[in-house]
This record gives C-alpha cells, sequence and structure tokens, in this order.
C-alpha cells in the first residue's frame, strides 16, 4: 500500500508507503546496502564517485500503485508519484560528508544541481527536495553516508507557507524577504557563525532548534541552477566549515537534518520570491540533551526553544574556530 | 531572556526561554519534584487529590520579563505572555493515567475543564492548550504522572490552520468538518478503534504517526464546557480504554503526546467550526522502533507514515480488547 491521503482536518496530504516498515535497519558493516561489493543497492562505479538511485523501498515513484481505498467526497486519495532516490556521498562505510573535503563536496553540489534539474523537468514533479538525515539521533537506518532526493507532486506544506509568507512581504516591501533577513544578518553581526563571498551561515533570529544554521545565498538566486561554478565551489566550502563546525561543537558528529531551499520547478512564478538556503537542525540543545518536539510543537505547531539564538551563535563561532584551527 | 519572536520566513512566533535549559532532569525518585513531600514544588494536598501550579520553568506567565532585544521592521518581538501549569494526576510516583482508573480520570476531566474556563478568561490569552508528553521517548524530564496546559497569547500555527481549513469546509458545505469526519468513520468502522454513547476512538484517515488516534465527541460540543457531566464521565471511559489498549499494544507503556482541540477562548467566532476532540499520537511504528520526524516532516512539512491506518486500527482493536479481558 503505497498512497496519498488528504487530512480533511487540515487540508495537507499525507503519504503512507507500508512496505517501508520492512526496510533494512541499521545493518551490520559488512552487511551494507550502501556499500560498494555483491549483494548491494549500489549500481557499479568508479572509486570515490558519488552515486544516485532508486530508493529500494520507495515513498514515492514514477508509476505507483493504485491507491487501496476509493476516494469520497470527504477523503481524497491519489497515487504517490514522484521520486525518492538515494544520494551515496562516498564508498567510504564510515566517512562522513566531510570527509569528502571541500572538492568532494563541490561535486555533491554539482550532482544536486543536475538531480534538481532533471527530476523538477518531470511533469509530474512540482517541488524537489534535496535532505540529508544524519545520525540515529534522527533516525537514520544506514549509517552509510548519504543523502535523499524526495520529488514531490506538490509543493510540500511548510515550503507553501513559507512562499505564501515571502509573496505577502513582496506584495508589502517589494522585497524578497530573504534577501532582507541575509543583509540584515549581515548588518547585525550577533547571529553570524561564518560566512565568505557567496554565502552566510547564521542562526535565524527566531530557530526552531538551538543550534540551527541556515547557509543563505547573498544574492538573490533561486536555485543552484542560478549559481556560477564559483559560487557552487563558495557553497561547498561554506558547508564544510560549518559541519566542521558542528563536529567541534560537542567532540562527536553532531546528528541533524539538513535541507535545501530552492524555487519550485512547474512554474517561474515563485522565483523572485525563493532564495536559495540550506537550512541544518540538530537534535541536541547541549552535548547530553536532545531538544525534543513533544506537544506544544507536535500537536500546535508552537515552537518553545531552550537558548537564545545569540547564544548559541557565540558557541558555534567558537567551534568553527577550534575546527580550522586543528586541520 | 523568555520572549516571544516572529520568524520573518515562515510568519510564525516562536517562543524563547533559556532559563528552561537548566530544569530539573530525570531526577532519582527520592527526588522528584512532583511528589508530596519536602522541597517539593507541589502545594499541600489532600491524598490522591489533582493538583495544579505554575510551571517553575515556564515558557509564558503572567508577568513575563521585557525582551532581551529590540524589534525592528524585519524582526518583531514581544512578551512571552501567558500561562504554563502543570497538572500532577496523583501522589504515587509510578502511577500511570489508567492507574487513576476512570473515576480518577473523570476528576481529572473536570480540572481541565476548570482550568480551560479560568485561563481562557484571561484577556491576554487566546487560546488554551492541554496536554500531556508521556514517556522518555517523548522527552519527559519527570517521570512522575503529569500533564502541563500552556495558555497562548494567540492561536498556534497548526490550530489556526486547522481552523481556517474548518472554515473553508463550512463555507462550502454548511458544516462543520470533524462532524463530517465523525459520522464518516462511524459509517466506515474500519478505523474505528473504541465507542461509547458520547465519543468515538479512531485512526485518522490520513493519520500522521501510525498509531495515532483521536477521541472525538459525536455531537457537536466547542469545549469541554460544552459537556454534560455524563458526556464528560464518557470521555474519562473512553480514555481509560484506548490508554489501557495503547499498554497492551506492545506489552508496556506506550510513550506518547496527548493534547486537546478545544474552541480559542478570545470570541465566539470559531464555535461553529471547532469541535472537542482529544488528539494522541505515540512515536513506536512498531515494538521497538520508533517513527522519527525528519527531513520531510521537519523541514517541508510532509508527513511519510509506514503503516496503512486501516491496519493500525485493526492492531488496537485487538490490544483494547486484550486489555477489558485482563481487568
Amino acid at each position: 500500500m503505497t498512497e496519498r491521503r488528504r487530512d480533511p482536518l487540515s487540508g495537507e496530504w499525507r503519504t503512507f508507503a507500508s512496505h517501508r516498515q520492512d526496510r533494512t535497519f541499521l545493518p551490520a558493516a559488512d552487511a551494507c546496502p550502501l556499500c560498494p561489493g555483491s549483494d548491494t543497492e549500489v549500481p557499479e562505479r568508479a572509486a570515490g564517485d558519488i552515486v544516485v538511485f532508486d530508493n529500494r523501498f520507495p515513498s514515492f515513484s514514477a508509476n505507483p500503485p493504485s491507491p487501496s481505498v476509493d476516494a469520497t467526497g470527504l477523503y481524497e486519495v491519489e497515487p504517490a508519484v514522484g521520486a525518492a532516490e538515494v544520494v551515496v556521498y562516498s564508498d567510504r562505510h564510515d566517512a562522513t560528508i566531510t570527509d569528502l573535503g571541500p572538492d568532494g563536496i563541490e561535486r555533491l553540489v554539482h550532482v544536486w544541481a543536475d538531480r534538481y534539474a532533471v527530476l523538477g523537468a518531470r511533469d509530474e514533479v512540482q517541488y524537489v527536495f534535496i535532505f540529508e538525515n544524519r545520525g540515529e539521533a534522527v533516525g537514520v537506518t544506514l549509517h552509510h553516508p548519504h543523502g535523499q532526493i524526495y520529488a514531490y507532486p506538490e509543493i510540500p506544506p511548510m515550503v507553501r507557507r513559507d512562499l505564501d509568507s515571502a509573496r505577502r512581504h513582496h506584495d508589502v516591501h517589494g522585497t524578497c524577504v530573504v534577501c532582507d533577513v541575509v543583509a540584515a544578518e549581515r548588518a547585525a553581526g550577533a547571529r553570524v557563525v561564518a560566512r565568505n563571498r557567496s554565502f552566510l551561515a547564521f542562526v535565524p533570529f527566531a530557530a526552531r532548534f538551538p543550534y540551527e544554521l541556515h547557509i543563505t545565498a547573498h544574492r538573490h538566486a533561486a536555485s543552484l541552477l542560478d549559481l556560477s561554478d564559483l559560487e557552487r565551489r563558495h557553497l561547498a566550502e561554506l558547508l564544510d566549515v560549518v559541519v566542521r563546525g558542528y563536529d567541534a561543537l560537542f567532540g562527536f558528529p553532531l546528528p541533524y537534518v539538513m535541507s535545501m531551499r530552492q524555487s519550485p520547478t512547474d512554474d517561474g512564478e515563485w522565483q523572485d520570491v525563493s532564495h536559495l538556503h540550506v537550512q541544518l537542525t540538530p537534535l541536541h540543545r547541549t552535548a547530553d540533551k536532545l531538544k525534543f518536539l513533544a506537544g506544544s510543537e507536535l500537536h500546535a505547531g508552537a515552537y518553545v526553544t531552550d537558548a537564545a539564538p545569540e547564544a548559541t551563535a557565540a558557541d558555534l563561532r567558537r567551534a568553527v574556530a577550534e575546527a580550522a584551527s586543528t586541520t
């Protein structure tokens, strides 16, 4: 059973993929399906290559099965059309993204741009969502370093919310709100963690998670496709700096969710309010405590955060400096 | 530093309470601040009473401090006005809500109704949110059985989303969408887990979590205040049945978030589309695996669920029957 159902209370579409209950769960290193070798999911490749392939347990696919239930006026159902891809970062089982180095991450940025273009060109795809879940604390089921790409048949709810909000801002002020935010953060400085010529890394003014970071293009670029090769290099370099800072923060590879905000791919109407940025949300609030989402966040959508963004930005600046001094 | 900040990207308000980093964290049983005795947070009370008091580490309070930063046109800030209360269910440290029995849960329902009325009458409170986080898997920091109440100065984002959606449904169909849903679930039956004369417990058609349940009033009631004493008794009885079913499902007390949807308290404009129901979302997808929220849910708001609601409803019916047969 794989299908999408519309929740009548919220109006949101949700995806069901019951075969995912049986997906591979934290296998031993010698049984890793993302490692090179026999009985693997990974196509043949040159050593060190980044490879992309369809998820063996997909939430979305090009030819999904028919829904298991009939739609009614109240309950809408549709096939889970789209794509679910796996992006394996390295053939080394125990690597993390920073082991790729800036050169390897730059190759990854080019792969992301390519998949954004290819998946976005499909008629049935409205939004390409590139992300990485890192660490057991965020629920990864395979340790081998990899990210994922979902190609959704609609603009997903949080992206839609932010685009609508950005549209209202544009109507009032005539500007892209993310352009205004990145300029304000450069000017204020208190929440800035790292920067280079093309990107700024900062803790958002109203962050949902204590050590949340956004890596935002200084100039308005709607997607990776709008970046020059030099700008892609700069994104790779700042990603490398930021994740090495995360890993220095508490002295272990910090679990996080990383994703990329880019323009919807079906038409041009969002180009002026879509501004490329990477979002990173670690779950830790201290070295040994997690920020759990519970009643207020999960059932009311009201985030309560235990740390001041200016304080966590200072922690992260120190961690980035420490990581830089040890390499 | 305790304050509310508006996120310029989403338009949502978020709350910061940095003193909560130092809150009591999983103390030993003999140091529990919710137990009767010395050095306790709990006011004096008769044995067995349910007690309510202000959270010692509040996210919201009647007289919050001034914000730590100045507002700008882009960045809005306000004091975290409202209330954060703790509802201790029992003087027994190791009890759970079902140890109260239907009579004790009935007293709890009356306490909830009373706090909803008292907090909702405050000028600065727009929404009263009654909830329980149960189990370390959802991040509880105190094991002693208790729930919480947040009184927000606004209608929180997810509740606002659902009210707007319900308003659109009402404009088109002239009906309350929750009334329509509870009627559809009674008619279909496939997702119903338990019922009595006043309430229906069912897995939602597009549940976010595999074992999610809603306990919904058959008739349109906007809040606990609209219920008769007999209906409050029926709510208590069905809550007792459902949680005992949860605990029988995998043979251990199932961690969950529970909350109550009721009408906003500041005016009457939402009465016709606010329909009282309890939401319960356990995190487990199997006995030993959790449903983690990760990239798709946390950064795109797109829920992907690994189980068919009709299948989990069947599991829960069996668990409810098993729990009933052993008492």
